[in-house]
């Protein structure tokens, strides 16, 4: 019987969206190995990019990321690639997020053990960035991304952009990569009922950090067409400080001075169940209640 | 990697609440075992009566179990047993409870085989009950239990009372055993800011099932003394098809033509977390949402 099992997810994007071969190629590393477990692939032809979502044993973990990070690099020409999401490398971006006994100094050890053994084994340049970053210019993915793969080959030049690992150059064919830590990332719409976009911009602002809304809170207005509706469309980045039932009756109470109300709301992608079960927590109102009630949480131990 | 992953829990009440050595006896079998884990046992010295919550793969739970059983029998003399809890046997009451890809109907296959081969090992008289029940008179534990250990030594030679499984005569020491299958309990308390007991009973009878409410809820009225306040404390039989919100929103709605209000609530034990996702999933309006999206139950496939 294992005592206090460690979980670290991790979600690697690798610059392949279209080519069958070479992504399953990139994927083999997380199969069939011990103390590792792929959940979810999911590749876009638009984007041309690939998202793997894969939990485990933090050291069984790292070492099936740098053995597909190996061969995305061997795969992958960046300077043939095309697509509509910003990259700038073959392996793009490698998140390290803490999922159970893990705690973000861990996650962001791992982090930089991953980057050094690429860098050193596939000749790749690596900045560390979020929770992992060095300075705060690199903490923002976007920035260190910015001119993406074509303009790397100078911006990497810059003293501000020498790379956390490896060379000052870019790797000829898989560019540049970022590795870091994270809170996991919860994708969180909420509808309303009417069309008017203005109105979802509005609260969007109201609702995120950017604007003066909830510290750990992203929100932009879109509009569903289809459905003749808008939606606050929002990452919550860290839910164990910022509950997304916070910002759902936040946006209740926006909503009510246009005369709009909320007509439901939609989880994209994977949650983690602790974001659910406070929510639920605080509506019910239960005193007293402590996560190792949950029986799925005790027979992950 | 193994695929569709089947996890049972059992909770097997045993008549010892005060031995610890034999309490250890009994336990054992739970321990160190590969596809068995012991999630909790709690020991009652009033009732004199031990509890023990276990999960894992049916096949590993059946076996572990059935080990239990036989050293109960051995260590337990029910003709020197004392406690307040209705019993009648030194292993009283064995129920399985579907946790993971296992169906109601494996569950009570998986209650007549342990019936079963106890009973030839241990020449215990056995009784299925609950889902697991032969007739609907034996559906309730109670109607099984009642006249306990000392009134079944007459009751089991009634027509209606011959056991399912083993001889037709209670074991000298060991009595008689109920095993059966069923849902998960969830016990689930909401306390409202009134000190009158004839509220929390009034709202107990509305919201139950005997008296017209809800379907899977058990519910009673009773006095919390030290905080001066009432508590309807229910059993959730069936949260799959009773939701808990459903209890509490249902107990607000009564609540307020007695112009009281529930002040918080209680969750007692352990909880599957569809219980709590479910909640949040329902005051949330989350549209779409499969329990696939919830990180760690994609972890325990």
């Amino acid at each position: 019987m294992s005592n206090v099992k460690k979980i670290i997810e991790c979600v690697p994007n690798f610059s392949e969206g279209r080519d069958l071969e070479k992504i399953e190629k990139i994927v083999s590393p997380f199969r069939g190995k011990d103390g590792v477990k792929l959940l979810d692939y999911s590749r876009d032809e638009d984007h041309n990019r690939l998202v793997v979502t894969v939990v485990g044993e933090p050291e069984a973990v790292k070492n099936a990321v740098i053995e597909a990070m190996g061969v995305a690099v061997e795969v992958i020409d960046m300077t043939k690639h095309q697509g509509q999401h910003p990259r700038m490398g073959a392996v793009d971006v490698v998140p390290f997020i803490p999922v159970k006994n893990v705690s973000m100094t861990e996650a962001v050890e791992l982090a930089k053990e991953v980057a050094k053994e690429a860098s050193e084994k596939y000749g790749l340049p690596i900045f560390l960035y979020e929770k992992a970053a060095t300075n705060p210019t690199r903490e923002n993915l976007a920035n260190i991304r910015k001119g993406e793969f074509e303009g790397m080959v100078d911006k990497i030049k810059q003293a501000d952009w020498t790379p956390d690992y490896g060379p000052a150059e870019i790797h000829p064919t898989a560019g540049t990569t970022a590795v870091g830590a994270r809170m996991p990332l919860v994708a969180y719409n909420v509808n309303l009922n009417t069309n008017d976009i203005e109105i979802a911009n509005k609260i969007a602002k109201n609702v995120r950090f950017l604007n003066g809304g909830l510290r750990f809170c992203k929100a932009i207005g879109i509009e569903l067409k289809d459905r003749g509706i808008v939606q606050i469309s929002m990452n919550m980045t860290d839910y164990t400080k910022t509950a997304l039932y916070r910002a759902f009756e936040l946006i209740r109470i926006e909503a009510r001075r246009y005369g709009v109300s909320i007509v439901g709301s939609e989880i994209i992608g994977l949650v983690p169940m602790e974001a659910l079960i406070d929510t639920a927590v605080y509506y019910l109102g239960v005193e007293d209640f402590s996560m190792e009630q949950i029986l799925e949480s005790r027979m992950m131990e």
